[in-house]
């Protein structure tokens, strides 16, 4: 049985138009620990035919979001301040899949670690990592 | 008559699938700086109607890169490495525009500040800014 | 006459061990700008006799939490949440300063932009720009 | 008997004024792998008898620097691009350590992960969590 955070961050998830434009889907790991996919295609690939920075920095930001969002109370709704990204490697692959974890819960203030990979066929690498910070706000 | 900048930097923008599946815009201001314009559907939204923050987040990365190719020579290529982004207010309106300006042209290193305006009718608001490195490859 | 902002960032400031290791001044410019300057001496430097990176950045985050602090009420306290600095150019020459700007002021969160000039004689250069976001607490 | 890439790192931090007047110490933990040590004093406070956001700061830019410093040959020297770091809990110790590690070991361009820990008696908590890029020169 779905617990309660797990509707709620589904729900905003599945309210997001830009989540269905990329055909998105989200893993709930747990509390404070989520993971978005998407598949490649070339809607979303930049000059040369890898995944975009900006797929991979959407993907960052919004897991950060929801990894925050599932330690949220009913009543609160979440904020992302703000969020800073290095890309390392090419984002050459048939998948990309961002895993954020909250490294700080604090009651105003949760800080998300995201890591970005992208999987061809076996293989994967990491593509990015960022750190974000979420607001819980009223 | 268009300049050689300008060219190359028209090219890979129409070469991004994301651009096109964002149904995006770019306008070339001059050398080192670079506008990217979006307009608003469900496709772009978060959950509560709003501009999806990985959208804004994409026209400050794509918009910063830019930015800088246009300073680069014709053997050159651009390599994001990083960027960072707060958002400061809610993006809602019909329109989201973000202007890139080189304030570092470094010969490995240029520095982008990339400002995203939302526009709704006649007014605009200042919903994010950020802060870019975008490496010189060979 | 000084007004009761400017009181409370003086005293602050006062209080802080580090500013006077530093031998650091403060110049209150108005309610959200603030200004911080350090005169050069060896014990700033790094290994080839510029100011050190982490002096340049202690006056982005000061700087910046004061620009903050001085938008705050009798009640509130300052607290940086974080902040993201690039270096762009060498500081090297006899003066730092760094000026902070509240660019958004949020009950909540304000977001300061943060500029340090290097001086030499009578030339200066900005050596490195920076984003801070500064909480409010009670 | 000492390698040579620790006889460089060594050199560069015993030239460093800024460490010895912060009574710094570096521990060099292997090629890429640097921690960075500082014991408390008032000279070092914030307002409330914490270590200064700055001190903070300033370790994570500089054990960043130094850990990509020491993956660099005779010829290279490091050049600190920019940071990012997040504040997560109170530096309230006596003692600071910063530990850095590379994470992408490119070859023009180092990512550090900084992170920062504030011990008092026998306990120690995660004060900072920092990303760094650091380019190599020549």
């Amino acid at each position: 049985m779905k617990k309660d955070y797990q509707i709620r961050v589904e729900d905003h998830f599945n309210r997001q138009g830009f989540m269905k434009h990329l055909n998105a889907s989200l893993h709930i790991h747990g509390p404070g620990d989520v993971s978005i996919d998407v598949p490649f295609t070339n809607d979303l690939s930049q000059q040369h035919g890898f995944f975009h920075g900006g797929v991979i920095a959407t993907l960052a930001d919004n897991a950060s979001g929801f990894a925050g969002y599932s330690l949220m109370d009913e009543s609160q709704q979440p904020l992302t301040l703000e969020f800073k990204i290095n890309f390392i490697n090419k984002a050459l692959g048939d998948r990309l899949s961002c895993r954020a974890q909250v490294i700080k819960k604090g009651n105003r203030i949760k800080v998300c670690n995201a890591k970005v990979w992208c999987f061809d066929k076996e293989e994967s690498i990491l593509c990015a990592t960022a750190l974000a910070s979420i607001m819980t706000t009223n």
